[in-house]
């Protein structure tokens, strides 16, 4: 399949929504919803959105209804990225090669920005008519799980902040990746498979492929901070290792990190063995995530 | 009716489903949750979630239930607080007569703490099984506007802000406080109404209840910021005239500002005259409001 193709369309779909969804920059306060705006739509890849249409259309039917949950996925994505990036926080400048929320706007704006974005999210979710009240309060429920603070991705934030300076260890890691970034990856694949009406087994299957490339993309992240260029990532790479931060590779090391992260991808396309070529967008995705340089 | 009993009875109610409903301390990761714990067990009055089983109560029925979906007004309103506290918006050092957030916790943590609380209070409200799932799905919506950036809190809270040593108008003076206090009070009462099964013209009535005593609230809070003194109030006084905030003593005086919240009381016990005793408490939690101290 042409993935490239798959990933323009996908991402055309999510843009407009977000369009859609999202308060223009004309309505007060117009500050506010500027500086929402100006993260949303930085040349964000919309992983976690089409990750969810991936998952539903492998599951078969008309995905067409599902943009607006699966924009509230990139809701959560950004409002992290903004708070994270805060002074208190990781303290970054750069993000996606562009200064950072609270560089253009401020702190004040940048922490309500993010407040905002989180609290749209759930509004979203709620109000997709697409689906019934009953899938819609399942879906609010994990996605809040998800984004919440036990094993989800605060929580994960969290333990990552306190690990600065400790002694790595292998549990530590594992803990803090799952939270913090494998959590909502993973629900999104299961968004997108519940909105679809996937069985308990068939979702069952799809969370495992969602945990696979959750863990794989962190992997990858953590490597291409050592690895990589501010010009290819966007943002300013070896901060982990400045902040003494737990990665793969302080664990690992580079070699052994990057054949983790291979083993991840080989189990995430183990668990769709199963599926037939309308689960190649999930394949490619995958590849994707693995292979990227940035 | 006896208003301090009924305040204790129903406060006790509130601090039980909290206890249940929040992490405990000893859950990782503690320090958040300690940090969560903290500012929702700091002694708070409970005003939403009361107003909220006082609604439900005002249309009848058992209300034994509903003490979840009324933490999450509760759990909203404290990140509004730990969040507003912070250095970058009104940088406080005193809340409910003790340090605030992020001054025990640092402000990694508070930042961390307010989307903890955010995140759950919308878990708590898609898993209240008291209630279907088209009930709980109507109350996220509701919820999460009056909590949002348009004409609620969130856009209240950059009006307030940006409001700051401009010249203040009654327009600008209104538009702050509908949004930044008005919204979550009046949904409150509105959650209570919706949990309840009320009739669109008894929500109707309710409403216009909310509305009155919501402005009634955020009146009397800016006379008590000129009146007080820091042990009556749990917080610095002054504030406003030194950050030169938009408030009724700035812009009608104090003597008009007592004025205007008494003719709030009046006009909520107005909206409220087709109940019978059975609305006493609402009654009676708006004469409360007005008649503060602290």
């Amino acid at each position: 399949m042409d993935i490239n193709a798959y990933l323009e369309s996908r991402t055309a779909r999510i843009r407009q929504a977000l369009e859609r969804l999202v308060p223009p920059e004309d309505e007060p306060p117009q500050s506010l919803h500027k500086s929402m705006r100006y993260s949303l739509f930085a040349g964000g890849k919309r992983v976690r959105p089409i990750l969810a249409i991936a998952a539903a259309e492998a599951c078969g039917g008309d995905t067409s209804g599902l943009d607006d949950a699966a924009c509230a996925l990139e809701l959560i994505h950004t409002y992290s990225l903004i708070h994270d990036d805060l002074p208190a926080l990781d303290n970054d400048d750069l993000r996606r090669g562009r200064p950072t929320n609270h560089k253009v706007f401020g702190e004040a704006m940048a922490i309500l920005a993010g407040d905002g974005l989180l609290t749209l999210s759930f509004q979203v979710l709620a109000q997709c008519r697409q689906i019934d009240a009953a899938r819609r309060v399942r879906l609010i429920g994990e996605v809040a799980a998800a984004a919440g603070t036990v094993n989800g991705m605060i929580g994960g934030q969290v333990f990552d902040i306190e690990g600065e300076g400790q002694p790595a260890t292998t549990q530590l890691l594992d803990a803090i990746h799952r939270a913090k970034t494998g959590a909502l990856l993973c629900a999104s694949v299961r968004l997108g498979a519940i909105w679809a009406g996937a069985g308990e087994e068939q979702l069952e299957t799809l969370s495992r492929y969602g945990s696979h490339i959750g863990l794989a993309f962190q992997i990858v992240d953590d490597i291409l901070d050592v690895t990589q260029t501010p010009e290819q990532l966007g943002k300013t790479p070896g901060k982990d290792a400045r902040q003494e931060k737990i990665t793969f590779p302080a664990v690992y090391g580079l070699d052994n990190s990057k054949a983790m992260a291979q083993r991840q991808l080989t189990q995430a396309h183990s668990a769709l063995a199963g599926f037939g070529p309308e689960a190649d967008p999930l394949r490619a995705i995958a590849d994707m995530i693995v292979h990227r340089e940035g």
